[in-house]
């Protein structure tokens, strides 16, 4: 008998008239002969709310507690879910993530799965119970609630379809599949029928916010068939899956665009060896995430740093540097948050020369200026200045023929 | 280092400004020296808001999965208590009932505690952390989330402090102690100081609010002292204890009401032996708690039953009872919730004689008929028509001198 995992996010939860829709589709398939496991999210707006209640106690609340108090969404939902499904006659069970047990490492707000056992969810699936677990949360090696932060729950249904070896791991959320880039920028957008997992990483970190990157990441690692999909309507989602001759055919797949970066600039270092790890190692340990890096030498034996780190994380990254800059003697501290990072993403960059020329061609021609670059085998995201950040999409969607259906 | 457990009710954490006030009340007795473990209920609706979800999906949600969702109500409070103490300086650790763990039976609902589990939480404690307990919940042997019914963290409360060896057990409600009657019926009410586990259960299962059944059963068991006081004050509480000779020189302690319960009459049922299983066993197998039961017998071998059960479970009482009457033949069938049970308690009855006839003749002095009679070593109760309630109540407070210090 199949085995799929269905995922639900908090949206298609929010309310018992929804949730009463979401038992409706768990139990068709249930009729159709397959063993289901449904993962849910938090009802819209929940986590949101628990966390605000912590952040009127104190603006830093305790981490091990705030993960005691936001898994409680999870657990909500998986109770109402359960008692749908039983009220319509089908055999429920739900799960939170220690009862599985869900295993991850200790990093409150952000933990990481280490394991899913198997054994208890599948003596339920075996004799016909339809068993419901509640994402974004696990359990460490000290018994301690943990979350896995944003977007956990994808990553929750991804990792125990890994651990129950599933068929198939179906994420429904608010979009009907991933594009070739964000609707709302151009009607030109087109739903991508099949997508590699080395892509579909490439776009979640680039900010295409319809998979988590660690959700991908883990179906990358555990080959699992992941399928995103819309929970309001039948259409066909797209499937994320290996790698195929297919899919190299093009050179580019998919163009995104973030503009939750900012930048900082930090002049007149000396350019000497152990610099770059004196400036972001106090950055790692306030956990900002930095993400592109460029350095120039000047002939007088000192460098400008320039990186990317979140929008959100600016005013920290800046205090942090303050600090970075005071004890290197470097001349000046600039932070900027009027830009946006425009990408290219596709496996076909490996056997296609010249994308990288035919995208900064394309961007001149528009009159946009490029501040930074950098790239990946398989992708090559620039910095420009925010305004330009939808002229920009538009222009590479066009120029690299992405409305035109993938063979 | 004296250890103590302290509970606080949903009235106590109803909103993040009473949470704080906890947290100082907490904070001011781990100054003095103390160890500290605090037991939480939900916020004050939280559980009613949370089963009212449920029972808008079906009128009788699945169980098992009411419990899981209503044990989140707790999850919260641990979690904001926690932060709270934590943003103050002391270190402070939440607890969910299946992380202690709290062992229970598996009556979902209305769990029994079987065991408390005190290493790990002995362990948080001898190294100066306050432990945060969820009352209401625990864990069955099968790793499944249960409540223990409506009053469980009392329970909880007096469960962890037996499983810890605790020196004492506060409980912290809405009223300062134990009173002598409800204070609402006569304001010659008067708080006591000290009460026997024994008393304190008649008194319990009799409609006194203040502290329910299963905890002072638990007390009493395992000998815990527990102290009933006020969180709003500073007032002297309640103790209630072992019982002492002090106590036995009134006769009679308190007087309660309960105007929550409802009476049914069978007649005409066989009067041979089996029946009364026929009759009763249907409605413990529906979880219908019958209390008084009269029975009589007239000549013509036919018998009258009379019993009552709490008014909420009349309409199912009567249900499962046109059944009975149907299988047994039985002439009659009426159900009445016009009814009140008022009852005098003490230890000092069993020395002192005529304790019955002085209550006895009281009412009837007032001209207040009495339905039917239920007794014990320690207590009287009489049923009468629910309008003469307060009245007896305040007759029965003056004819045994309540108004008086106990000595």
């Amino acid at each position: 008998m199949p085995l799929i995992v269905q995922k639900y996010g908090g949206t298609s939860v929010g309310d018992l008239e929804r949730i009463a829709n979401v038992a409706r589709k768990v139990a068709a398939r249930k009729d159709e002969g397959n063993e289901i496991v449904v993962v849910v999210s938090a009802m819209a707006g929940e986590t949101d709310r628990l966390l605000d209640l912590a952040k009127k106690i104190h603006p830093v609340p305790n981490e091990r507690e705030v993960d005691v108090l936001v898994s409680t969404g999870e657990q909500v939902t998986v109770a109402l879910l359960a008692i749908t499904l039983e009220s319509m006659g089908y055999k429920a069970k739900s799960y939170c993530g220690w009862q599985i047990p869900l295993q991850t490492d200790s990093s409150f707000g952000a933990a990481r799965v280490t394991d899913v056992k198997k054994e208890a969810v599948l003596a339920d699936l075996r004799n016909g119970t339809i068993v419901i677990v509640a994402g974004f949360q696990g359990i460490d090696a000290d018994g301690n609630i943990t979350t896995l932060g944003r977007g956990g729950s994808d990553t929750s249904a991804v990792a125990v379809a890994a651990g129950l070896k599933a068929d198939r791991c179906e994420i429904f959320t608010d979009v009907d599949g991933v594009y070739t880039t964000d609707p709302n920028i151009t009607s030109k957008a087109r739903k991508i029928k099949a997508i590699a997992y080395e892509e579909m990483l490439e776009m979640a970190s680039l900010g295409a916010k319809v998979l988590y990157i660690r959700a991908v990441e883990f179906a990358m690692r555990h080959r699992v068939p992941v399928v995103v999909r819309s929970s309001f309507n039948d259409n066909d989602g797209t499937l994320l899956t290996e790698e195929n001759p297919e899919m190299e055919k093009e050179s580019v797949s998919a163009v995104t665009c973030n503009m939750k970066e900012a930048k900082i600039t930090l002049s007149g270092v000396a350019d000497q060896p152990g610099v770059a790890s004196q400036i972001f190692a106090p950055l790692a340990a306030a956990n900002i995430v930095v993400d592109m890096i460029i350095q120039n030498s000047s002939a007088d034996g000192k460098a400008d740093l320039t990186f990317t780190v979140p929008e959100a994380d600016l005013t920290k990254a800046l205090e942090i540097c303050r600090d970075i800059k005071n004890r290197l003697g470097a001349s000046d501290l600039v932070g900027c948050n009027d830009i946006a990072k425009v990408s290219i993403i596709g496996l076909g960059m490996r056997s296609h020369a010249g994308v990288a020329s035919t995208m900064f061609t394309a961007l001149a021609d528009e009159g946009i200026n490029i501040q930074m670059i950098s790239t990946s085998e398989i992708k090559i995201s620039c910095v420009i200045q925010k305004k330009y950040a939808e002229l920009a999409v538009r222009t590479l969607h066009d120029t690299f023929g992405l409305e035109k259906s993938r063979s």
